[in-house]
């Protein structure tokens, strides 16, 4: 039996009898034989291996994606690989230049924290990059987000649309990070269509968008005089962290402090009382990323890059509204989703 | 300037002078050039990556585990890439025996679920793992975890000592999981020691660990007539899905239901009340866990595998004695921790 015999049988090469084709596979079977996977898609200058690279991994938002794009990705004949950066710019860097990575990723699909436009214009060409989450680059890469001013006009408008008129926001962050940026834009936007004034004391920041984050920010509005009757959290886990506070000062939410957060993450379809929330398109963001990286990865072209919208919708629970709500219950449709938008960027 | 030269400046090699590494440097950075990192590793026969598989990455004590993992790893120069496997077998198997990978990983670090000992014993020689959590395997393999019957045993003993008698279980599954079967086992012998009996009909199985499941069990038994005054679950997940149901019930934790949890995630530590719980030490597992599969990498030896025991302790929160807790407080000594122990299993 030649070198080349079993070297068509690894390869699953069409030409060869079933005998023999059966005799071969007995042999490797029984040696443990197997091919040099490195050497093999060294060869074929594809590893079929994509990289996941979000900001923090026990962050639950990513964690969910993170689940849905490793099932698309399967699905599809990819594997998924996950790494985080903590927001470190450094690491980013590395990444989207490839410099510091031994392997040999087909594409690489990154939620940026820190990362500049500047950075991203010098990445080499022919590295399929797809970008996800709020940062925008003015179209240097393909890029999926839900419509993150519009999201938090629809939750603020929401507190104002129950009464309340005393609003503070939690995650306000230094100048360099679009996602606080957009979801305040949106919070003032609201505030000014219904001609409530913004009262800038009651706009907290918050180093990380941990729950300990939004716990001491409600711990210093509660500690005012003057405090507020409803508190919009850049996202969930902020949003559990302030609901905790509330609740241990004895007050009631949503009776005292209503309080809405962003990402529907589960956590809060079962805390007490249920979380009202922005609740964007995880399954399709997942799918459109997946579909945009690979078709760049397959074409190889320099075609502009893309903009893609996902949807989200409000998921009303108790924390606002005290209507009841199933914890279970997936993606009931409290308000009509937003449609998806798919448009061509202009470069 | 030959190629040789800038082989040279490549691959660092210290005896280039400094001016003409400066201009192959500044050639490089203009021409976008990266070596092939592929072809390296492939010659180095070392990806520096280290592969870490998870049942679920969207379990919160899976994310948190892996971020300190990943720390550890990056500490050391390696790169760790996380995949998740659903605790599908196929893929469990396909992992171990590397024959699905287009990746050359130094070395699996692998929480199994589905995995019996017999796949673990086909895998070929030569390819470091390291085994986490509850799955035991008569040593086949490196292992690091906390002794699953000892804190079950603690925590269902803490039920007995606040007064509890009727004491239920969320979490038991059919056989070939061991970690449910290992917590049922410290369950029971609580029970045995303080001369308890078991209600079998209280023994709520589960089919995942997720807030739902807990959530279901826990409506089950509030529609009986002989309800539960406690309830361990064997994870926190389930045991915040089985709050929500209490509380939604119009139910108070710990007065009519005590809780207790198993993980310590943040999430317990930021609910309504929060969660008593098992917490093992999870930064000296992440450690343990790269240290062990470093040292394989570093010897490709074949000593016999050793067996790593990381400790655990209870904290005690609301959920069970209504004491106030710092949701943020994190490694509190509620109890003096039990003491790692480090052996070296009998083969």
């Amino acid at each position: 039996m030649s070198i080349r015999t079993v070297s068509n049988v690894v390869s699953d090469y069409p030409y060869v009898a079933d005998d023999t084709r059966a005799r071969v596979q007995a042999a490797i079977d029984r040696l443990g034989y197997r091919p040099n996977l490195l050497a093999r898609s060294l060869k074929q200058g594809r590893s079929h291996v994509i990289a996941l690279v979000v900001p923090e991994l026990d962050v639950p938002y990513f964690a969910e994606l993170a689940r849905l794009i490793i099932a698309e990705g399967r699905e599809r004949g990819y594997l998924v690989m996950i790494d985080h950066t903590d927001g470190d710019k450094n690491l980013e860097r590395e990444l989207i230049l490839q410099n510091a990575r031994p392997m040999n990723f087909d594409g690489v699909i990154l939620s940026p924290l820190a990362l500049s436009g500047a950075d991203l214009s010098e990445r080499p060409p022919g590295a399929p990059i797809l970008l996800l989450g709020e940062k925008s680059f003015d179209s240097l890469a393909d890029h999926v987000a839900i419509d993150n001013v519009a999201a938090a006009d629809e939750a603020t408008t929401h507190l104002i649309d129950i009464g309340r008129s005393r609003i503070a926001a939690i995650g306000v962050q230094p100048s360099g990070y679009d996602t606080a940026k957009l979801r305040l834009k949106g919070f003032r936007r609201a505030h000014r269509r219904a001609g409530i004034p913004v009262d800038r004391s009651l706009l907290m920041t918050a180093t990380r968008f941990h729950r300990t984050d939004g716990a001491e920010a409600m711990r210093q509005l509660l500690a005012r005089p003057d405090r507020p009757d409803a508190v919009f959290c850049f996202n969930d886990l902020l949003a559990l962290g302030a609901m905790r506070t509330v609740l241990a000062a004895g007050l009631r939410v949503p009776e005292d402090v209503a309080i809405v957060g962003f990402d529907d993450i589960e956590d809060g379809r079962f805390s007490t009382p249920t979380l009202t929330t922005i609740s964007p398109d995880k399954q399709l963001i997942a799918r459109q990323a997946i579909e945009q990286i690979l078709t760049r990865i397959s074409k190889s072209d320099d075609a502009a890059p893309i903009e893609i919208r996902a949807p989200f919708r409000l998921a009303i629970r108790e924390s606002t509204a005290g209507i009841p709500c199933d914890g279970g219950a997936r993606h009931q449709a409290d308000r009509p989703a937003s449609r998806p938008t798919r448009s061509d960027s202009q470069p």
